[in-house]
């Protein structure tokens, strides 16, 4: 199969990156060296819509080693990344992937990959399953399962699953441990803080920073800020982790007492129009927004622009609106996420976990497929503690074994003590 | 009905320490005010066998406001205060505990209380439960439902359940976010030092503690003493509790490597021998090692005793074993709980979560009896959340409110984006 | 010469816990090994006015080795500890010193010491030297030189040789690096906070803690508090180390803005009534106050006492002052330092380092007064480094060494670049 | 005067990016202001020689707003921002600096620049200062005072003016608390990581990271790799730093230690080749090397080009070295200052309070110079306190104040206690 792409003229460059990377996610390659061996993935048809990028690239190379066939298509019409498109359709693989498609362009680029007849389907975002789903049924009687890695789309699966919608079995990947922790804690805490750090050069240490939204996304951003010297301030509409924030030694309030004394907002919630004109009214002037949240909706830029007189890029990912009682605020890449926006998105160590428990995911979904149904299951606690092991070996570090007395005592508990 | 006590002298003594523990407790006063208004344990008999303390006072008079008549035994031979044993019993509560009792003494003590007639149990570790069903079964008609505090009791009555074997339904009060997270991870966190201190005034600056266990005990011991200037080192068996200490920033290793570097050893794992004789034969000369697991048998302290010359008792709670190659290794406090030996155990701001938990599910259980079958119930998610806002609300903190746009965003996510 | 001490009979009390902190002081035990050897003070007579604790005994015992005659008296009415007295009297230490002296009876004990015929004075406060200079000038001529452990001495010392008063030469230990450090910064840090853990049982997560002042008194409780959990406010009147705290991440602000939202106010300034009426006034419900300074004038208990309607003991080191308005506030150890008063002081590591820089100066003293004069001197940037390398030697860390090319490129700077 | 830039065309570009700074440089702006008024520099001409950035840019106007007749050259030839000189010299201000000058070009500018005919000189590197005492002595009578930015400078003033070779008076800016505590600590601390970020996309969080040298930059470095989540180690040649960096929690081990197990090392040492082939010998496959101090000779590069089979660029920033044994070492940025090399350098609000003192300085030395001699003074004290002050009040701080009662104690502690 020929691929649609911008420039095949760019692999090389491509290549260098993706090597770049590739060094970096070691417990791929172990994955990779495993999959060399046995092919689990043998004649295996592989539809992927995935952000097209170095990590994703290794990941794609890891499925054809095993033995599968892939074709691949970006997950958003921004996210192509046109020098890796090209590497990996110079190795042959199907890639459907260009930056700025249409939408309509975007659509058929998954109708083309479809074609393939898929086996599998990998989503960030669930729009191949729905593809097969409502406008190409014929695809459903060939798929064994599927893997979804947001978020988002395991919502989307799950209301499919309750009204027995969904027409195969579906793994969702995001919710693997080993996903979680790396990706929305530590990963975003850090890219987003780097973003930051590129668009405006801000000195975290001494400021005032409210990280709207305490989950895994927040705790990663408000405890990195705090690391770098920063006073952090929560804000979190769910008691429990509101308490937890506190007792993490962080002020807690609501967003129109925070909007009053932040230097900097960055929103992680998943929910829309969190801070919006009631607040935009009472920051003090040289404020600066920004959103780390998978949307942008996150941050009400239609109530700001009605506040404003005046909005002008100062520079790179940097919006000022004047106010017309003469304070500025700046908006950091319009409200999208800075981490990606402004700098790198996750470190390939990061994505190392992910992708890793997607492609044992693919494999479990090949050998076990007859034992499933047309649910969405959680990652196999196997896969998800193999995940960690393999990248805890990779940097180096050992755990403690269990002696089989210490195994016997573990589970004698229910004999009371 | 009388009380078994020590010594009703006791009682001012009693009365004014519980008085101080009040004080921080401002949820568990919250609740007492609206128990005090509504009554909702008019006339309900309740079985509690807890350790006698401060903060158990407070919640058996917020039970006692509530309606309830209340019979309470120790759930430890050796933790009962003796004072607040009084003080409870003047205040006509009937009390069964005093300090020392023998195994015999203790089996009695709960016998006489259930002579109450319990409509409701409360325990912390499954020994009235137990009871009723072992030995008292005429009582089980009585009963609509019971309370368990530890992860211990949960697992014995999980197994139970899973059997068939309970007879009325348990509320697993130790899985409250609610208290595990301050019980478990903040409260064990600081009280653990702070019994390391007082037993040997250690310097945390500058020291390599090894911490065992990476679990909510682990994290927050580990948090804590980071927080006081020592280096830490995690031992775990987990891969995926390894990865996280190592991506907190803490070193990891197996324990026949911490063995060699530690100044001092925590043990907070719930198994057996963790620390044993291979290790001890490894330890730095002056090596201190405690534990603040509930059990004292994660320190091998037999295979120690057999290697060592001698043994002495340098100061309270401080252990010296002299070993054949010259070397000294500090026991703290014989291995048992430090905090509760050589401290006060939690806080009671901590204490008051733990309770308000309680306090609200004997209601539960009272008000929703004959919605319940014969299982291990999780806090329903409405109390836990309900502890946390009142928490908040005491401290001064204030969450922000989701509009109602907000919330309809949230739940519109299955409609796609 | 005779002893003045309470009672013999507490030597082998008073040895046990002397040698629990000699196992901790590893830099004094290396100094005592080289003094076994070379006997450097033989001969010499010391005359000491120190706090006659654990690890003062330790100090004494270093000089005793080294050949020097010590006559000890206490440096404060209240803080000898009658077992340590005993034990080192059993030494055959001339000691000076009981708990609960006169002021008369203290300086009757200066006057015994004195006796001895001093060659070197050691003083903490710089009474000893008062007393030499205002009332037994007698002694002037035989006295080589003095030390002085504390900030307060050395300022008396400088005011004293400003004016050409001063009859001998004096080393300020106090102003060695290796004594700041970890007495002023690691020591208080620590210790005044487990004081406030011991007299109240306080959670520091989550809860906002006020340190007044910020030198490195200030700074090592603030890090602490910060480190155990809680939200940290700084009261500082100079703007560098104001600034500095706003760096560190702390908010800062002026007392007047502070006493409305601190739960636990902790003042370490060297000045007087920085916490006073108008700010007690202010103060939340059930605020708790204390003191980590070296005198107890930093409160002003007084301007409370008149404004509460009653003052009651609540449990040891905790005083209730009940104000009109219905708030309570909790008033620790009387204004005293709190880690002496209700922990253990400094932890016998810090001690190590303060009492190596003693036992090296007097050595110095002895070995160069005849090239000294008579003013303040700084401890020899030698003995301070010395410390800290032993110390470092002891607690098994290794610096890195220059290469003879890395030496003279860094002498080689002043020929330009 | 005219000016020797690039190119004119490039003002508009350096004005929007000086303005961008500006707005972050609010205690340089308050000076401006009370300059704008009182014109104390005025008829004053100025001679600087410093790096031509945007930072620089806001310094120039403060002088010329204060009545100065500024002449500016760049002080390393390859730091001038084009855009800025253009801007500059399109207000009028006499700039003799361009990207990429031959040695012999950066000298001319000097000379250039020196015909203004200077009454202060404004050095970062002592260039100027140098110029006038060796070549161009005939501008010396003119020369009312200097001020030197650096450390390196200092340190040669300081040998000149101990050999009676200085020939007017200089303030050393370098030593200011207000400019080392930001620039050295926080300034360095948090852009050194930022350029890794940048060259590398590189995950703190469980990272061993080797720094080496705990002066204040190594003290802000270390600080922020753990704020990230690294595991930090310290290579330290003085002992007290050493003890100190290991009091703070962190590893101490000498260099060939820590070569074997860190992932990232990073030098702020000063010194000459501190990471060099006995080092590169030990270290792990893909380590990766870089440099935050001053000059690039902390990397011994030329060790590692003859260890190394092949060197290829990978990337921006990151050149690879293949070793013999199958090994890669990465070296970011040919050893240069990271910060400058792949970040932006200091945030402005770091250079804000750095060109503050300038300011104030240049001030001082006018109004002063006839009570100054020939020698290196420090920052006053009122100048350094007073910046602190602003800046605080910039950032809506507040210092607490001392009562007249205050004051009074504080000086009357000379009076005995």
């Amino acid at each position: 199969m020929k691929s649609v792409i911008k420039d095949i003229g760019l692999a090389d460059a491509g290549q260098r990156r993706i090597e770049w990377a590739r060094r970096h996610m070691p417990v791929l390659e172990r994955i990779k060296s495993e999959f060399a061996l046995e092919r689990p993935l043998d004649g295996v048809n592989i539809v992927a819509c995935l952000h097209v990028t170095v990590e994703t690239a290794n990941l794609i190379r890891v499925l054809t080693v095993g033995g599968a066939n892939v074709a691949l298509t970006g997950s958003n019409p921004l996210s192509t990344q046109d020098d890796v498109a090209a590497a990996l359709a110079n190795d042959g693989t199907s890639v459907y992937a260009f930056h700025g498609e249409t939408t309509e362009q975007y659509r058929t680029c998954i109708e083309e990959a479809l074609k393939l007849g898929p086996h599998v389907t990998l989503d960030d975002g669930a729009d191949v399953i729905a593809t097969v789903h409502d406008a190409h049924p014929e695809y459903l009687d060939g798929v064994l399962g599927g893997c979804e890695e947001t978020t988002t789309g395991v919502i989307r699966l799950r209301a499919m699953a309750a009204e027995r919608a969904l027409r195969y079995p579906v793994i969702a990947v995001n919710d693997a441990e080993t996903k979680m922790m790396f990706d929305n804690r530590y990963g975003t805490g850090q890219s987003t803080l780097h973003g930051i750090m590129n668009a405006t050069n801000f000195l975290f240490a001494g400021k005032t920073v409210v990280v709207v939204g305490y989950g895994w996304c927040g705790r990663g951003v408000a405890g990195r800020a705090k690391g770098l010297g920063a006073n952090v301030v929560i804000v979190e509409v769910e008691p429990r982790k509101a308490l937890e924030a506190a007792m993490d030694g962080f002020r807690v309030m609501p967003m129109r007492e925070a909007a009053r004394i932040g230097d900097l907002f960055i929103t992680v919630t998943g929910d829309i129009s969190v801070i919006r004109g009631e607040h935009f009214a009472l920051m003090k002037d040289q404020a600066i927004v920004c959103n780390s949240g998978h949307f942008n909706v996150e941050l009400n830029l239609e109530e700001l622009r009605q506040m404003a007189t005046s909005k002008t890029t100062v520079k790179d990912n940097v919006e000022e609106y004047r106010m017309s009682d003469g304070r500025t605020i700046y908006v950091l890449a319009e409200g999208r996420l800075i981490n990606l926006s402004a700098a790198f998105g996750h470190p390939p160590e990061v994505m190392d976990m992910s992708f890793a428990n997607q492609a044992l995911c693919v494999k479990h979904i090949v050998e076990h497929h007859d034992q499933l149904s047309n649910e969405v299951y959680s990652v196999p606690t196997e896969i998800d503690k193999r995940v960690a092991a393999l990248k805890l070996e990779a940097i180096g570090l050992e755990t403690e074994h269990l002696t089989p007395q210490q195994e016997a005592y573990l589970h004698s508990w229910t004999l009371g003590t």
